[in-house]
């Protein structure tokens, strides 16, 4: 035995796991290795190896802890839309760390089992609990496009940076977003909901 | 002079264009070079630079060729948003002619420099022609939003190829995302358009 403290493994793990989901989120699935991964977290690649089995394995333990942080979407549907739309809209667009599990997403979606690996999770993790959600029929098919809509404002304005959706109010994006959202959501509106004046007209 | 007739500027240019067209959506701006292109094409890396200044402003004129090939967004603001309902639910998944465009995006959005060429573009092609397209106010913002809709779908449905869309019933998910359009476009309901159930109820 030495006189410096060891690690014990479960903190080991955790420091492993930090630096993959930093990397992975960073550069995609094909753009990291376990080497790189291992040195982050201050350990060999064959301790890495040793504790998540593979690259692979570690990238769907990283996929799993991110996704299940899962904040944008609540659990209350009478507010579903609103909240969604408001949290879509708001804080800094360039506030990476808000969007951690779409950029994972996003920047492994070159690799083929990283994608499959996503979708198993994103249907785990947002899909089902989405559609359990909504109240009707065809709530998968309604929870699906919800999902669409939020990977795309998240692209649009987080990767992409339209200056169409980071320079404009965001009340008046959340406000038609709330709008879009509630046909798929299926609730009617509130009362004494505020929506933008050509919407109120329909 | 040879026997071997020699292509003139205008088909070594194009033949250029189309090799680096493919290229980049295939693997980015990123995962591709001017010598790769440039063999593609049948002539030399000095060529390429000769025609087209760089690489950069090579990926210039593969984005402006691609995004002016305009065809998911039409001219009449009366069917638009069953229009792009329709077409973004239509046609095979596995299909990627049909979303080059964004494929083409998708894959450079690592790259600073692709990624302001890209936003430019857009800007241009896509939410200036919509924006203006629109009836009523704030139609830059429901344009932006229309939009991320639209790449959203396009996201999930061709690139992460989500069951819950790929699975889903397109005349279902076409209802849906013409009633989430609708808002956005600004045009109340047609008489006699087919919208699903619970919709009909709101």
């Amino acid at each position: 035995m030495t006189d410096r403290p060891k690690r014990n493994a479960a903190s080991t793990r955790a420091a492993i796991l930090a630096a993959a989901q930093v990397a992975f989120t960073r550069s995609g699935y094909d753009g990291v290795g376990v080497r790189e991964i291992a040195a982050s977290a201050g350990v060999t690649a064959m301790l890495v190896n040793r504790y998540f089995g593979s690259k692979e394995l570690l990238f769907a333990e990283v996929v799993e802890a991110t996704f299940a942080r899962r904040t944008l979407i609540g659990d209350d549907p009478a507010t579903l839309a609103r909240d969604v739309a408001a949290a879509l809209v708001t804080g800094p667009a360039d506030e990476e760390e808000s969007v951690d599990g779409f950029l994972l997403m996003l920047r492994s979606a070159s690799n083929p089992r990283a994608v499959e690996i996503l979708r198993d999770a994103i249907e785990r993790h947002f899909q089902r609990h989405l559609a359990d959600l909504l109240p009707g029929g065809e709530a998968g098919e309604r929870a699906a496009l919800i999902l669409c809509a939020v990977a795309g404002v998240q692209l649009m304005r987080h990767v992409l940076a339209s200056p169409a959706v980071t320079g404009a109010d965001p009340a008046v994006l959340a406000g038609y977003l709330e709008a879009a959202f509630r046909p798929l959501v299926g609730t009617s509106s509130e009362p004494g909901t505020r929506l933008p004046r050509n919407v109120q007209s329909l």
